[in-house]
């Protein structure tokens, strides 16, 4: 901005977020400075305590403010069920769907050898350790329906093999409410094979 | 989110920014705290500096970090030229072009009477004290063409009738690489009764 080493710095920080660039960076910024000042004080606040107070829930490594997250703090959430997902935001969309009340295990990201992410630095040994010391009654694999997502829940499931713990993956199918000729031929050949009777 | 009242708050405070919903503002959060805390430091950081630092250029309204923003300490910048401007960013939009060497005058916005909006609350009295105090041999008008903008631009033009200055409008055209297929009319009508002989 050449004028105001203040905005510049603005500007450039505003960068970090994700899908912002120089254009939409100088738009925030002015409109922050032009109309938002309380809104932007509060983001400087949010965003301090944030980065320095969210770590990790010791048992699910869910975000949390404190030890144990939320879903981990509540005994009625630890049901012998834990549900396994790929990231945080998996596991707000399963929690926005309203449906699923057990407990969770967020693996930092999935396996990936060519990146050396191998099972400890994604928490899988961790997981393990839990279900050896809580016991599990069924462990529900909801990894992403990608390569990696798929080799992970099957590294997963075979470190657990044998044990009589009821393992599962959540169903493939066509969307409620997609339209049967926008449905990719693999997802259509998983809902043929996965099709139920109309009256059970 | 449910489980981290840090990571909720966080979010709802992303909100402040322009064009970011519900859904933008969780994925930058979750951007930041699994993969740019550094970067959310730096945010929050320059989001305080900035809010409580950056005011107005007590000479021409521009955003400043001290009493006179960069432009108008710059003697050389003060030459007897001042070009109104509507806002911040188009200024911005002024400089980038890199051509022009005067100072500015910043409006808070344009002539809005409908709102309230008179000549005291966008500075148009401060910009006459100044064309009084210091004298100006042009006073270039690029308020934006739509009506609010002209109607501020033949506003300022009125008050300083018969007072001898040069006052000048930005020239209307067929944008430089633009197809003459898709000019609007009124751009057309306006670039043709400004052409000008090939050969001057
Ligand atoms: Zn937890
Ligand atoms: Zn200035």
């Amino acid at each position: 901005m050449a004028f105001s080493p203040l905005v510049d710095e603005l500007v450039e920080s505003l960068r970090c977020l994700p899908g912002v660039g120089q254009k939409t960076a100088q738009r925030m910024a002015f409109h922050l400075l032009e109309r938002g000042r309380s809104g932007g004080s509060r983001l400087s606040d949010a965003l301090s305590n944030a980065m320095t107070g969210v770590r990790r829930c010791e048992r699910c490594q869910n975000f949390a403010d404190t030890e144990l997250c939320g879903i981990c703090e509540n005994p009625q959430r630890t049901n012998g069920t834990i549900c396994v997902v790929e990231s945080p935001s998996d596991l707000l969309a399963i929690e926005q769907a309203g449906d699923y009340r057990g407990g969770y295990f967020v693996l930092m990201g999935h396996l990936s050898p060519i990146d050396g992410v191998g099972p400890e630095e994604i928490g899988i040994e961790r997981l393990l350790d839990r279900i050896r010391q809580e016991g599990v009654s069924e462990l529900i694999l909801a990894t992403n329906p990608t390569v990696e997502g798929e080799a992970t829940a099957h590294y997963i499931a075979d470190r657990l093999d044998g044990q009589g713990i009821l393992i599962t993956r959540l169903a493939h199918g066509i969307p409620v409410g997609g339209e049967l000729g926008y449905v990719d031929g693999f997802t259509l050949t998983h809902a043929f094979r996965g099709r139920k009777p109309l009256i059970e």
